[in-house]
C-alpha cells in the first residue's frame, strides 16, 4: 500500500469537499431532522458524503467507508481499512451560523488510526496528522501539549451535561465548570478536538459522539500527546455511539477519577 | 459634530489597533490577573487602551472614555460624548487561543447609543451600526432578524449560569438549556453580541457584564431588531457591572419570564 499517495489523495478530496460547500451556499439548502428535532441533517450533508464515497469505493474498492449519513459501509469490526467521514461535522452549526463546521475523516487499519483530518471549511483551517509522524495546523507542525493543572483549564462542555441527563450524573460535572478556568462550547466535537489538539483548549468531553466525529481528530490529537478514551478510561471501540473525552493526559486522569460518574 | 467624520476616525482607528494586536503575537505577552485567578488581563490589553485613549484624548478632548484596563474616565452620568471600549474582549480567548476575540467600541451621546463597532479581529470581521442607519458584517448590510420559537433557538449561554450561583436561580435555567434547540459558548461577549446580530445565535446572555463589554454590540443589536436589557427587563444603566440579555423580540420576552429568576 502506498500511504504516501493516500494521504495526498485523502487531503485533496477534503478540499474540493470544502470548496463544493462553500459554493453551496449559493444554492438552496434544504433542513430536514433525524433521530429527533435538534439533530439536523441537509441535502449538503448527503451530497457531500456521497461525494466523498463514489470517489473512494472507485479508487479504493477493497476499504471500506462509515459515513455519518449512511451511505456507506455498516462495519462490526475495524479489519482492513476503515475511513470514517463526518461530512459536515456541525450541522447545527452550517445552517444558522454558515461557518464553525468541519470536514473529519479518519483512515484506520486494523483499528489502529493512521491518518486524521479535519477541515474547518470557513476559516480554511486544516488540521492532519500521520501516524507517527507528528500533526500540524495548516503547514505548521503542532508542538507536543505539556500538562495544564484543572485550575487554569479551558475545558470544553456543552451546558447539557450539566443538566441532568441520562449519561452522566451532573453534579460532580457542576463542580468541574466551578474548578476549572473557563469553558466553551463550540458545537462541532471535530473543531474542539482540533482545539485540543493545537492548544487552545485543554479538554473536550461529550456523553454521545459516533465514531465519524472522533476517528479523525483522535489520531491528530494522539501525535501531540492528548489521550483519547471513553468515559471510564477505555479505548473507543469504534463500532457505536460512545462516551467521549479527549485532554492532556494529567487533565483526563483527573477529571474520569474526580468529576465523571456514569449512571 | 461632523458624526461622519467621527465614524471614519473610530472605524480607522480599530483597524489600527487590530493590526497592533495581531503583530503583539510575535513579542512577549505577560499574563497577570485582575479581581480573580481566571480575570485574565496582558500587557497587550493595557497597551491597546492607551493607544485608543491617547489618541481620541487628543483629537476628542471633550469626549469621556470608558475602558475596562481603567486608563480612562471614571463616569457616574452618560451625560455628553463616552465612547466605551474594551480593547480586548476575550483576554483569556487571547491567551489561551490567540483567536476568538474582539476590539469592541460604543460611541454614546447623552446615553443615546450612536455608533458600535465589534471587530474580530484574527478572523479580520468588522460588525458595525450607526444609529438609525442600519448594520453590517463588513461590507453587508444585516437583515433585520425574524423571531425564533425557542425550540429552535440556539442561545449563547455558559455552563457556568447553569450550576449554582450568585446572581441567579440555575434550575429555571437547566430548563432552558433543555428546551432550545442547542446552547455555545464562546468566551466573547462582543462575539456573541455579534452572532446574535447576524442571525448566529438567537440570543446571549450573561448574569455580569461591564459596559464595555455591551455597548458597542447593543448599537448593533438593535438596528437589527434585537433587544437589549438586564435580566429585570430595564434598560442598561451602562455605569457599572450589570446582568445582561439580548434576543430577538419575542424570545427576550419569553426567557425572561419563563427562565429567569434573579437572587
Amino acid at each position: 500500500m502506498n500511504w504516501g499517495a493516500i494521504d495526498k489523495y485523502a487531503k485533496s478530496l477534503i478540499k474540493e469537499a470544502g470548496h463544493r460547500i462553500r459554493v453551496s451556499f449559493y444554492t438552496n439548502i434544504s433542513v430536514d431532522t433525524k433521530a429527533s428535532a435538534n439533530d439536523l441533517v441537509t441535502n449538503i450533508d448527503r451530497e457531500i458524503e456521497q461525494f466523498f464515497i463514489e470517489r473512494i469505493t472507485k479508487d479504493f474498492p477493497e476499504h471500506r467507508i462509515v459515513g455519518e449519513e449512511g451511505f456507506g459501509d455498516t462495519i462490526d469490526s475495524l479489519d482492513g481499512v476503515v475511513w470514517f467521514l463526518d461530512p459536515i461535522d456541525g450541522t447545527m452549526n452550517f445552517v444558522h451560523q454558515k461557518r464553525n463546521f468541519a470536514i473529519s475523516l479518519g483512515i484506520y487499519v486494523d483499528g489502529v488510526g493512521m491518518f486524521g483530518y479535519i477541515y474547518d471549511v470557513m476559516r480554511d483551517d486544516f488540521y492532519h496528522a500521520t501516524r507517527g509522524e507528528g500533526a500540524y495546523f495548516n503547514d505548521e507542525r503542532l508542538p507536543r501539549l505539556e500538562n495544564t493543572p484543572l485550575s487554569e483549564a479551558v475545558i470544553g462542555i456543552n451546558a447539557i451535561w450539566v443538566t441532568p441527563n441520562r449519561y452522566v450524573e451532573h453534579e460532580p460535572l457542576i463542580e468541574l465548570v466551578r474548578s476549572c478556568r473557563g469553558t466553551r462550547s463550540y458545537g462541532s466535537a471535530a473543531i474542539e478536538l482540533a482545539y485540543v489538539s493545537s492548544g487552545r483548549m485543554d479538554a473536550y468531553m461529550s456523553m454521545r459522539l459516533s465514531p465519524w466525529d472522533v476517528a479523525g481528530g483522535m489520531v491528530i490529537a494522539s501525535e501531540v500527546g492528548a489521550v483519547s478514551s471513553t468515559m471510564t478510561g477505555e479505548p473507543l471501540s469504534l463500532l457505536g455511539q460512545e462516551t467521549f473525552i479527549v485532554a492532556k493526559p494529567g487533565l483526563q486522569q483527573h477529571i474520569l477519577k474526580h468529576h465523571i460518574r456514569l449512571k
